[in-house]
């Protein structure tokens, strides 16, 4: 069987997790290369990963032929390297314009983290390039789609069990957030996750969004606006509401409400261990996201590789990279104008032909 | 990297899904073989598992050797292969004593579902065979070990927060057993796992079972004892109960609560996604162990798969195999006569030196 | 001990039970009077709860002085009756404004349903007029102070355990509307309960109302909006939000979840009893607010009787009512247009002095 | 209307509650008299209940006859005053049989708190002397069929829709217990309860109880055994087992969950305020009984207050306190033996008639 040789730029947190993801609980797939700014958490890395193989080769009585991961300098030799059949970005935002246009020039599929770039218009050009090539290599990394909670979700309100959805109701809230956080970066870096999600579960595009912004918690340094509360209006006049509070203190926390004709649908009321000590019943949270969405990775990573050597990757497209682009630079003019902003989107089938 | 060659044999509903979680889903290992009494299902499940291969070295831009997995008629044959590094076995239990000491013989590893062996006195033999071996070959099926709330509240347990660990409450339900399932299938079948689940929370050997039998549902065929009720004393003196029920109606429910000096804890209460319909607050009930359980099989042999090219086993061993053997043996007497029946354990240190 | 001669204005579904609930379950007060447009319906619930009396006064071993309840045909006449010490108005909102004059006239307590009137404006007048009384008299049914969740809940947000409260998230749902429902009653007669919520809970007047129509079910006449979703925005800038859905085919459910600097905490997630039942877990809805809120009532009632008799009435206030119906009426104004609304509110310290 | 006038026996916690609830909560009941061996706290109790009567008279507009709640040195004196119409008995459980004896001879109806009397003999002579009397006079104490969620579970079970009920698991656990706190005090005062509540779910005696005793917590005085694990099998051949645990440290926990042919049913498992604080979701534990159970305190006395007025008390009878006692006396030869004892019951049809 021939394994998906992986190349991944960028080995901050996330890049790491995929990279180890990739080598410990994927099948199907093996990690080659490895690029990142700091050379020194590259090489890290790529010998911490290596030994793994070494140590299959002396154990395991097949043939031996240990490999290692090598660390390429620049990500732009990475992508178009002949040994890497498909590259996992999770370098900064900024960079993902300049890397996706190269990943398309070499055909090479790519799962890019979240944000597809930084903006509305220059998401815009990497789906226009994209439909030039005439087949889909890009997936965002909107992994809460195979989350098994949301994924039962959707399912149930596809199944049409409950009649057509009205409303959403989501929570989204961090334990803490550093102190060089700033108020753009809730709408960006986090809310971005319920538009992918309003957008996945209503199948529609979001056309309105108000930001609003609660007196903010003392917790947070000076001029940060946090929590904020976010109403979107879609295109069939269905409606969702977002909390995100990424100074919650408790721990780690996403629900969703779908409120349906017939019924409603909560995920992410937690499960585990439930104790009774201390004069309470209860369990704990989760640290973080990692921690919530570990599973959801894992499926993630693992459908992509399986998806990539069929030739038949369908996980999120650049299209909903860049819609949630649109959405999140409506929400940011809300945020500073405190009203209501209409999404300008590009006409869909004009784009995609 | 060299990918561990694993061979299944047995290849019914836990051998195909096994074979299939080799395939797609565990990072460093690859399924080489299959060996089954019923030859057309070993060829379907070869012939399904080899197109994926194809599939692969189709698309995948990497160097193209695509392979079969074959199909060995004789599993002595599949443990004897000299490709074959490693071997699941899921063959029915009366078949267990002799592949297990085959596996012993040629010194290859293996993942064997339970139960080990039919009988106390056969799987003693096996424990004493491997220790004669000198290492760890055999790690047993008591999957519950590599659930992740079950890992959570041994975990706990093991912290000593709540102090030392009193009584356990357990309950296993399976949705609905097949007319020719007999009240013996009860003990041996379903409760040998929270045989194991006590044994592995507690630390300690199992001393002493009853098996009560409560008036039987009237869903099952005559003389079919269900549920059951059982009342377990540990060498320490802590206790534990279990209530089997293997035609519940309901749907797959397994439940263990704690019982500690400062508190207790639970798992098993379910979560996913929570619904408001048809005037009911609540959600389902999986169908059956393969769903409630699938995320601790896949670890399961993730893990025994690194384990093994790292040729460090630690899963259940056969010595667990066979101390759940004997204390199912003490509770088909206690069955049969509605009495307390002393277990009889061969005292480990004089076995294992 | 002399017991609280209490009068009844209004025998529907809430008069009838408010009636029931003196004469079956409250310390020290009786029910001597009733009055209903109904004169049928006020012979039917005198005559059924007069026989409760004759059935104690022949099997109790005490002085046997059996007492009926009597029917008056104009309210205005029991409201004046020497025999009456207090008055309970469940009488449509219409006529509450004309018998709160007459309560305050013959300085008799009141326990006043809501609306207390059916505009401010008219209900300003209300409040100046018990003002110029010099005590207060009236007290308005917000029963959710009394429901032992919500008191727990505002006692835990007032402990600042949890730090200063930030936002409200409110639930609000009825199993069904009649037909002859309109959307205006969802704000007057469902969201005015969340109105007096948000108010209590924080402590703070609303000064912005904001309601939004998502694309309404079909399961409602042509015209109606339902689900409704409502933002409210605090004059210390917390802010809450509020869905209001009345035709939720489910049950009834109202959830309240606060969300504060130092954590969250939720009431109204339901309990009773949790069963696992055609292939589901969970529990029924309660069928409507009758059934959840009974205690609520119950214990409204019960404080109501005992602050009367210490003459220290300390229930919501005519304000309270007052700064509901101003709430709604600018709630009414967003429906109709679409646009936030702010609250035009008397200035409380001219008011009150 | 006429009250029922009511004389406590016994004010400490219990009867103290009891003598409140019924000033305070009670329609249709008024308290006139208190007897206690403590005469000082019989004293202080009267005197802060009669001061609300005062209190009344004073405020209320009605006919002002203020009444105080006298207090009576002799028990006795108390049970046979003609002002006394019916009589809670609360005092020490050695002292019932006397005062159950002289509450029939006069013909007062009696609420008496568990146990009926101290032992399944003078139990018998009790049930034995009301059945002479011709009519039901004796209430006993228990309590948890007035339980909103028992009640529930009850009516559910009663109904079928789960077929016949197999099995219940109870799980009852207090904070702590004082130092004098003996192992035989958890079957007598704990236990009953769940003797009571197996007795009346499944409609069927006892008729075989082991008392196991695993290693006890450290948390207690030597030589107590506790936790306690009980199995009682019934007539029907329906089980139950029991957890008994009065020294939990966490705060108070009462849980029961029926299995039946076609599902199962829970309740205890709380409810309240959900909070999400210090890394934790989850809620408080009730401090005790009386925290846990008030609403179920208050149910029982307002509904043997209408019973009794009415003249058809039908709570739990002379013949239930009688078979608890039975049962007890068994478990406690249990608890020392450590072997299953068979109930030697009366022949009820004998006794009855």
């Amino acid at each position: 069987m021939t394994d998906l040789r992986v190349g991944v730029v960028g080995v901050g947190v996330m890049g790491a997790d995929h990279a180890e993801r990739v080598v410990r609980k994927t099948s199907g797939a093996r990690l080659v290369a490895v690029a990142d700014a700091d050379a020194g958490r590259a090489e890290a890395l790529a010998g911490r990963l290596s030994e793994r193989s070494a140590s299959t080769a002396r154990h395991s009585g097949g043939t031996t032929h240990a490999e290692t991961v090598r660390v390429v300098e620049d990500p732009m030799d990475l992508i178009a390297a002949d040994d890497v059949d498909a590259v996992i970005l999770a370098s900064p935002g900024f960079a993902h314009a300049e890397q996706l246009f190269a990943c398309l020039e070499h055909g090479k599929p790519v799962l890019c983290e979240k944000p597809l770039t930084m903006d509305a218009a220059s998401a815009l050009r990497v789906v226009e390039a994209e439909h030039k090539l005439g087949r889909q290599v890009i997936q965002v990394g909107f992994m809460r789609r195979f989350d098994p909670e949301y994924a039962a979700l959707k399912q149930l309100l596809d199944s049409g069990d409950l009649g057509r959805t009205l409303l959403l109701h989501n929570v989204h809230r961090n334990k803490s957030a550093p102190p060089t956080f700033r108020s753009e970066m809730i709408v960006r870096d986090s809310m971005v996750h319920e538009v992918d999600v309003a957008r996945w579960l209503f199948g529609e595009e979001i056309t309105r969004i108000t930001v609003h912004t609660p007196t903010p918690t003392s917790l947070v340094g000076d001029g940060v606006l946090d929590p904020q509360l976010a109403v979107f209006e879609l295109a069939n006049g269905a409606m969702a509401d977002v909390e995100v509070f990424v100074n919650f203190q408790v721990g780690y926390e996403v629900r969703c409400e779908a409120v349906a004709e017939r019924g409603s649908a909560t995920i992410g009321l937690g499960s585990g261990v439930f104790t009774r000590a201390g004069e309470q019943w209860g369990g704990t949270m989760p640290a973080d996201f990692r921690v919530r969405f570990e599973q959801a990775y894992d499926i993630e990573v693992q459908r992509w590789v399986d998806a990539t050597v069929r030739g038949e990757i369908d996980g999120p497209s650049a299209w909903d990279g860049y819609a949630a682009a649109a959405v999140c630079e409506a929400g940011l003019e809300s945020l500073s104008t405190g009203k209501p902003v209409d999404v300008a989107l590009a006409d869909r089938s004009e784009v995609l032909g």
